[in-house]
């Protein structure tokens, strides 16, 4: 008990300090490590073994519909990043710069990849000559670099792992669609699979991508009201194409220019699993992506037949299709419960000699600390429908947070108000303009977040300068 | 007709140009594309279904084997990389270098990894304290970089994709069982999954890793009798652990150096398919790497319910596990007959009207073109059992060819005589010298393959210097 106490003081309380609260997690739970690169981290096993989940779901969801990987280089030539000129200014000030191959100097400096739309756009050109040869859908899984100033796990650094989806179409209309197509996987993905309920809508042409005609966006809102931009999908018109010269000839013989998209998410989908679910005993994982979904735990683990007992428990959930692991360490059963509630392991199972005796085991869950004796010849069916249980009520918590810290604004003051104390999504109508949505962010100090798909008339004028009302936007903080 | 012989005409002979045949078959079944960075390719769709699958099934093995996956950065810091004096020099001079980050020069050059042996050392030294930490059995999938004058496609490029495990042990005794396990684990993938027939031995001195004890290998040969290192594995001592100050406390509280090693294959092993099973037609492809495993083709699809029931007879496929693609273009039948056949589909399923009525499609196998009647309510079991065959076939052929083209030598005039028409295989006793292995690079121009584990008594003498023999060494031309 004493060291159960001892991990668990470890971490910062989440309304004490809460960016402390998330380092202390990324720290304890392993998930992360620095390295000598500032700004560039080690993904440890226990995060990666998250990211392969999220991988493994999103790829079978791309590939259902249609879409193939690929792998581009790691490296654009300068004049490359240059062709499409919104894009060369959004991404040039911070790129990494290649300048020597051994010991010779190149002829042309190489960055590496911050995003990769210039090299599949070159690739294009190559590969698309007809309409036969449209649509191409194609998605690769890769790291990028973006030399950030300001770093933290997960949130931001330096060299981060995503998923880039770039398409081309025939037309606009199927551009289209396949870009809100995308941002529909996003949220399914996270309202789902990570129970992390989410904002969808567009966003404003101050915030979207740097080239491209209309970027959509899923925002999370984190335990501490700040917004979460997590996965963006891009409608790019024909714009890359010509810079490119991506040109295929139209059933009519006539030379046209495909419409394009590109849509991604990333490894700071970690960071919004710990800040939208953790808790200040540590993470909370959504079942479909924990490493393990149940530990089981073996109690008085030296009398005969527990250890055997745990192992065969450990199989029957297994042969269900669960993920678990069985801890048979000499640490203490009170370590190990403080470790793996640390962990977020969802369901911990706990097996001693009486409960073999009464032909059952202890089921704990992680988020509310329910403890239920299960009958040992039911436990498969019981821990899936625990796991249902679980994600459900995760999700509801989530979602309970962001209604509770989502407020309506009418004018400049309400805005301000209504984070004076602590962040939060504000909903406010504006009359559509840059200038009001500069005044917020520098008066108030909040960014649109998006311009939401489900719009509520909150007013008829904008809040910011009383002129006809066009559309509500939601501001908020955001990581 | 004429458009299948087209196809196939644009493919170069093997025997005629195998460099050339080579490339044909890169560009014709849409393997890579060349990027605008010299020595960088694109791995396209059908190449890297390709090395998915690779990794899909070797990353089941080594997770059955307790390993665990994780990524390291992309960057590692000049003092960093030139810790360990081997290793560095080695690597440092094909290596490129980033100098700039945005716009400012960095204080210290940055090398984009060429291999991670030092990421790792440095993660490891913030990991491991205690003899409970060990054994750290770790991987990661990635590319890496390595500025070579020379490339071809998947065979040698300055960016390639691979795996590279990690690991550190209690001991000596455990690193090496995990080196060979790991050797072993490459033969399986070659030789059950690629069809590929390997030989496994040691490294000569000359010819190991930089920084490595030890170095093992499997090594195939190509259609052309020439060698593919194929997959290395490295016992490494406790050099590295010296080198960057990784200790454990064992169970005496006694600080220890642990021992390690390391081991990869790479997107080289798709070239290793192409050279290995290719032929005149195009890919030859295995079955359990293979994107897809049969191509259903309807012919006179224009008739009524043929094409439906080509899709029905896929789905039949699919439930069984298959990976089947079904072609309903309006390509003439000729022309899919030749495009699958350059795709190296194992094989393909035509099914025509008369075959409806006769309740049975016509299966073709792509190795020896074999045709097959089979009844439609058969076809899932025996296409199974065909590519079972077709697996074993192309095995045998790839071993035939191995077998038939290595020979041994029992003097310099034997070896240079065994390779004066083509490239082969050349078995030879030597005296285990430095100065012998030389020779013959230099007079037979041979490099050391490996020192096979199945050892042979050809002569006692060295087959150069003819003092008494060491060991037997396989000599041959490399890719």
């Amino acid at each position: 008990m004493e060291k159960e106490k001892k991990a668990v003081r470890e971490i910062t309380s989440r309304d004490e300090d809460f960016a402390q609260w998330y380092t202390d997690i990324v720290k304890k739970a392993e998930l992360a490590d620095y390295s000598s690169v500032r700004g560039c981290i080690v993904v440890r096993p226990y995060a990666y073994a998250m990211w392969e989940n999220i991988q493994r779901i999103f790829d079978g969801m791309i590939k259902a519909t249609g879409h193939e990987n690929v792998a581009m280089p790691l490296f654009i030539p300068e004049s490359l990043l240059q062709k499409e000129k919104d894009h060369v200014e959004g991404f040039a000030p911070e790129v990494a710069w290649v300048t020597y191959g051994g010991s010779e100097e190149l002829e042309e400096r190489l960055c590496v990849r911050p995003t990769s739309e210039t090299l599949f756009c070159e690739h294009f050109a190559h590969i698309v000559h007809s309409w036969r040869d449209l649509p191409v859908l194609y998605n690769q899984w890769c790291s990028v670099v973006r030399w950030e100033k300001t770093t933290r796990p997960f949130l931001r650094s330096r060299e981060f792992w995503w998923q880039e989806g770039h398409t081309l179409h025939l037309d606009e209309a199927d551009a289209r669609r396949e870009t809100l197509q995308q941002l529909e996987a996003y949220r399914t993905l996270l309202e789902k699979h990570l129970c992390i309920p989410v904002i969808a809508g567009q966003k404003t042409k101050r915030e979207k991508f740097a080239g491209a005609e209309d970027t959509y966006t899923v925002e999370a809102m984190m335990h501490d009201g700040k917004a979460l931009q997590s996965g963006t999908s891009h409608y790019f018109g024909d714009g890359f194409a010509r810079a490119f010269e991506i040109q295929y000839s139209d059933k009519n013989n006539q030379l046209a220019y495909p419409h394009q998209t590109s849509w991604g998410i990333s490894t700071r989908l970690i960071g919004g699993i710990i800040m939208a679910h953790g808790d200040d005993s540590g993470l909370v994982l959504p079942p479909d992506v924990a490493p393990y979904q149940a530990v089981v735990i073996p109690v008085a683990a030296h009398k005969p037949g527990v250890t055997e007992r745990a192992l065969e428990l450990a199989e029957t959930l297994k042969a269900a299709g669960l993920r678990v692991k069985t801890d048979l360490t000499d640490n203490s059963p009170g370590w190990k419960f403080a470790e793996y509630e640390m962990r977020g392991v969802p369901l911990r199972i706990e097996l001693g000699p009486r409960d073999i005796e009464n032909g059952q085991c202890v089921v704990v869950r992680r988020d509310n600390g329910e403890k239920t004796a299960v009958a040992l010849d039911a436990i498969a069916e019981t821990a899936q429908s625990m796991l249902k249980d679980y994600a459900a009520a995760i999700f509801k918590k989530a979602k309970d947070n962001l209604e509770r810290n989502t407020v309506e604004a009418r004018s400049m003051e309400e805005i301000k108000a209504a984070v004076s104390d602590k962040p939060r999504f504000v909903a406010a109508m504006t009359c559509g303009c840059e200038e009001c949505e500069t005044a917020v962010k520098e008066e108030a100090g909040l960014s649109a977040r998006c311009i939401p798909f489900e719009q509520r008339h909150i007013a008829d004028t904008c809040a910011v300068c009383g002129k006809s009302a066009k559309h509500m936007i939601i501001f908020g903080n955001a990581y």
